[in-house]
């Protein structure tokens, strides 16, 4: 069949708008019409050339929503019509990982996603004959996509899948980093490293988790109200001080956080929010992506006192078993959404999508196809 | 009143046995006679130089056993003729660290202890008039030394000194590790860098939580038939392997370990002990004592991917309330430490211990006074 996309042609240029083939659904596939879909750092970060991981040409996106059009055989928990939320960490509730208890980075397609590729190793996409590669297990940014079943969670038909789609990646994973990851006790002291989706959605964790006192700290100040909004009690600009910020919040904090959350994905501001924890019992939690190669250091003193460091993927979320009841939070009003979205348009503004991003004008912007 | 010591006069010289002056305990402190005392790394690492709190001349010694011999006013917890502990991790009960429940470094006495000071700020030792700091807060390298009453844990008359004084430092620290630190599971598999008495003793602490798999890897194989006889199960030594010792554990334990511990104080083993780690779940112990100024470092991806990188200091045990109970389970034949005591000689060799160790060819040294 043919569908409406953005296709990721080489790494550094802008995506184009061209009508592609997809293939139907191989057993254990499914075809989803994506209905909405938000850009995020991490396709950016892809289409920017310095993900190691990135091949081209590739469909990119993986913060959608959707509905499923046809399922391949075998498929036994979804069918035509059901309202559908991309998972790019699948749960196949059957591998090592998901048995573990302990962990939602399901291995089931870890493999084949990594390449771009289909569980089977080949690809559903192709245009003027030649095979596009897929991303994340997703490519939101087609409006007729395949994903394996197990990279889709299964959601209620009365949520607005216009909203519903950053439950996708940010939303998501800013809170479960909170919840499941950092596991944030009520009374605490939070830092919040970079206020974009994910450090605004951490702010909203914190909120829910009832920490007494909720810092953000970016350079931008206009993202200070929205994390107000948010919860935050505190906001710090390092511009504004001349001292390392990890002293800065030490000094006002009688020693430190009780737990920390890096959101950008910058090295230093990794080791800054390490060390802005509170000896003896403080917690920072990595959630932003680095570039390729990059790597984090501290004095290994930093962990003999008592701070741990942690990471979390997808917020620790198991999307089959656990998106679902955030998709019903989200309804009865406990989790905030729509308050992310600053802009909504066409998707074939994608592009202009970008360009917000890259601005630091958006917060998210909803395409809607 | 007169005190044989083993005096560290200098960085990077031997200690000298001499007759040093010892006053009397002030409020709050208490005079201890030493009836034994172990040489550890960490005494050798400040008597090297390199450590950055080190200052000359001192005391040094911090794994020791004693009687106490008078108490200072206001001291209610101690009488004379208690047996003792000295602890270089003090507990004292009232302050935010002791309070907290989530940690066992007490601030109490930090600042001072530090600084070779006792908690009013002056010292209590001297030589031909001259004063010289303590060490660690225990300056168990003296048969007479001074400690503040928090930095004493009362134990059993029935334990042999020169045995239990072990657990003030490398047998309490690795088996605290284990239990309190990283909280071993049943059937678990463990990775244990450097078979010093610290890693024996994480063997030993792995064993007593059930762990199915433990992994002990160290240069020397020389080490490998004492770890066997304290639990461990399998044996590595990475100069028998070309490919970095991360990936043979992996190799070999199909992903990673459940938990390391890094028990040597090597940055890049620190390291691998964290990238041996199974991913989803995988965490790593810093135990071991950094060069001064070195880095630990590693991709951020290890940590967003599920590991989880943490330290220990005295394994977590807080002395006071704790110690006793592990000198009961010593008595009870549940903790062994007998078995760490690789030489047994008169305090006036103290310098043969310190080669024995650098040499490789002790696990521990037992002066006795």
């Amino acid at each position: 069949m043919k569908s409406r996309a953005a296709v990721a042609f080489a790494a550094g240029k802008p995506l184009e708008l061209v009508e592609i083939d997809v293939e139907g659904p191989r057993t254990g596939e499914v075809l989803v019409r994506i209905v909405a879909t938000s850009v995020c750092h991490t396709d950016a970060y892809t289409l920017s050339g310095s993900d190691p991981e990135g091949v081209f040409p590739a469909v990119l996106g993986h913060e959608g929503a959707g509905i499923v059009e046809a399922v391949g055989e075998g498929v036994t928990s979804l069918k035509v019509g059901d309202h559908v939320i991309p998972l790019y960490t699948a749960e196949c509730g059957k591998c090592k990982f998901c048995l573990s208890g302990k962990t939602n980075l399901c291995g089931s397609v870890r493999a084949t996603q990594g390449k771009g590729l289909m569980p089977d190793g080949t690809t559903r996409f192709s245009f003027e004959g030649k095979p596009l590669f897929h991303y994340m297990g997703t490519s939101t940014f087609s409006e007729y996509t395949v994903l394996p079943e197990v990279s889709l969670a299964k959601v209620s038909k009365e949520a607005p899948l216009d909203k519903i789609c950053l439950l996708g990646c940010g939303v998501t994973t800013g809170i479960g980093a909170v919840i499941n990851t950092a596991k944030v006790t009520p009374g605490s002291t939070v830092a919040v490293f970079g206020l974009g989706a994910i450090g605004l959605a951490v702010i909203q964790g914190a909120q829910m988790m009832n920490a007494a006192r909720i810092i953000a700290i970016d350079v931008n100040p206009d993202k200070f109200e929205l994390a107000r909004q948010f919860g935050a009690t505190d906001f710090v600009n390092p511009k504004d001080h001349s001292a390392p910020i990890q002293q800065v919040i030490v000094d006002m904090t009688d020693g430190g956080v009780d737990y920390s959350f890096e959101c950008i994905g910058n090295v230093n501001v990794m080791r800054s929010a390490l060390e802005c924890c509170h000896k003896g019992w403080g917690e920072s939690i990595i959630i932003g992506v680095a570039g390729a190669g990059q790597e984090i250091a501290t004095r290994p003193f930093q962990l003999v006192t008592g701070r741990v460091w942690k990471g979390s993927a997808f917020g620790g979320v198991k999307g089959r078993s656990q998106l679902p009841g955030y998709v019903e939070r989200y309804m009865k009003g406990e989790i905030k959404i729509d308050e992310f979205i600053t802009h909504d348009m066409p998707f074939d503004q994608i592009n202009h999508a970008f360009d917000l991003l890259h601005e630091g004008k958006s917060i998210r912007t909803v395409l809607h196809y």
